[in-house]
């Protein structure tokens, strides 16, 4: 028996709504969410039965991968799904178990008359191999729903997103959507954007693409930025997005600040496209920790 | 004789630098400036004997093409051209002119040591036909002076670029210059940007275009906003930028209020790249008229 099939039947599935009936997600009473979110609207999963017990000491303790804690929070994304909602799609590694779930559900019949709406190159062609029915946002400019993972998140719910390089068309998808799920492992957690120490990606053209970083690192200068064009392979040629540009990725040292002035600045510099940053875009974020899932609503 | 040899030999020139002193370029004493310019420091561009001489009985009335007025405004640019300087060159019709006499004077050994940074594809050709040594901002993030046309001229000396297509590369070079000499004939002077009833163009992402266009539009409503995909040619494809972008055209029927809040508007639009208002970019407009040039001052 594996760990994450022990995990899942040793405890019997929670009920976290009705599509989930016949799949085996559960969580150890010690998963149970104990982590009180700092919104006002927070909710807390938890299963009332289960949250008051102490786990079995016939179970022996589970230690969760961060992938199967993405997968947790993914699943728990797909409560948020009803046929025939127009869905957008998300990217990366957390999104690929959602695209993958609805995917699932579609086949067993468990939800009908999805439309999807990829945010990437790479989730339309998942979703295809998944008969995933598609379109795009000429069609369908107004969105029911989206999931889609992050790269960060702090206490306000905003993001950054796009390490995975998508972060144009995630931008222009969840941008218009009724409903933003987020859904992150709790390394994800940030106390500001950029204090992961990880990159903040901007889209930028390829036209005289130093000159842009230089001045992207010039206005952050305050924040000890440094700018890096991002680069694939050993030959360090510039990774190129779906959009056919290139990405410069931005590292503070210190706090950026007003995240609204700072996303301005950027977007003003002739030669971006767009950042990293997801401003009060989020509706809704999923953290699965090892302490439980956390559902934080805006 | 033609009407453009009549008109500069039978005044003579006005000397308006050292490096026109060997070049056939005047006005007749009608054509001298009498616009005042609204700017505080604007400057009349006169010569001062000629100014209060009547037209001479035996000199017939000159009536200038608008490519002559172009001409003349961006041979009075080239005024502020002088040797080692690093130079953003225009595109369009206007800009040409002066992209042309500069390589007149590098060839006459007039002008020397200039380093020239095109604003398109197709001026760099043309200065690469003249001799013009090129670069880019990579390499010089800094210029002495750009030189170029412009759609719209407003009272504040803001812009609408880009109807020729290249407002993205355009405001990157502009936007690093320490003087920014914009040239056009006095068609161009609008009471406010968009007032002429033309384009106001918006290079974007490919990517869902139709998506975009439509959310420029509804950002534009309350000024009864037309958006428009350029296209090209008689099979309707999309006009493609030097950047494979493409450019949505807005038209305003009303006045869009103020032009920051417009700007950081539509530039917040996901999908946008660059818009082809240039606010607080010119230092100096050269305006060429049936009465005369005027130059305003920044």
């Amino acid at each position: 028996m594996t760990k994450e099939s022990r995990l899942f039947k040793t405890l019997g599935a929670l009920t976290l709504s009705p599509i989930f009936s016949g799949m085996a997600i559960a969580f150890p009473p010690h998963f149970i969410c104990s982590e009180k979110s700092t919104m006002e609207k927070a909710v807390i999963v938890k299963s009332s039965s289960a949250a008051a017990v102490s786990p079995s000491p016939s179970v022996p303790p589970v230690i969760l991968t961060q992938d199967e804690l993405k997968k947790i929070a993914a699943y728990k994304a797909i409560e948020y799904v009803e046929s025939g909602m127009v869905l957008g799609l998300g990217t990366g590694s957390t999104a690929w178990f959602a695209v993958n779930r609805i995917g699932e559900l579609l086949q067993q019949g468990k939800l009908k008359n999805i439309i999807g709406i990829p945010t990437s190159k790479k989730t339309e062609e998942q979703a295809i191999s998944l008969g995933i029915p598609l379109s795009d946002l000429n069609e369908h400019p107004v969105l029911d729903l989206a999931i889609d993972g992050a790269d960060e998140v702090d206490p306000h719910l905003n993001l950054v997103k796009g390490r995975g390089g998508s972060l144009l068309r995630e931008k222009m998808v969840e941008g218009a959507c009724r409903k933003f799920v987020v859904i992150v492992d709790e390394s994800k957690l940030v106390d500001h954007l950029g204090g992961s120490g990880l990159a903040v990606p901007v889209e930028i053209v390829p036209f005289c693409w130093k000159f842009t970083a230089d001045r992207l690192q010039s206005l952050f200068e305050y924040a000890s930025c440094v700018a890096k064009l991002r680069t694939c392979g050993e030959n360090g040629k510039p990774f190129v997005t779906d959009n056919a540009n290139y990405i410069v990725d931005l590292y503070f040292k210190k706090d950026i600040g007003d995240l609204k002035v700072a996303s301005d600045s950027i977007l003003r510099l002739a030669g971006v496209i767009e950042h990293g940053m997801f401003l009060d875009m989020a509706t809704t974020v999923i953290v699965a920790g090892k302490l439980g899932v956390t559902v934080k609503n805006k």
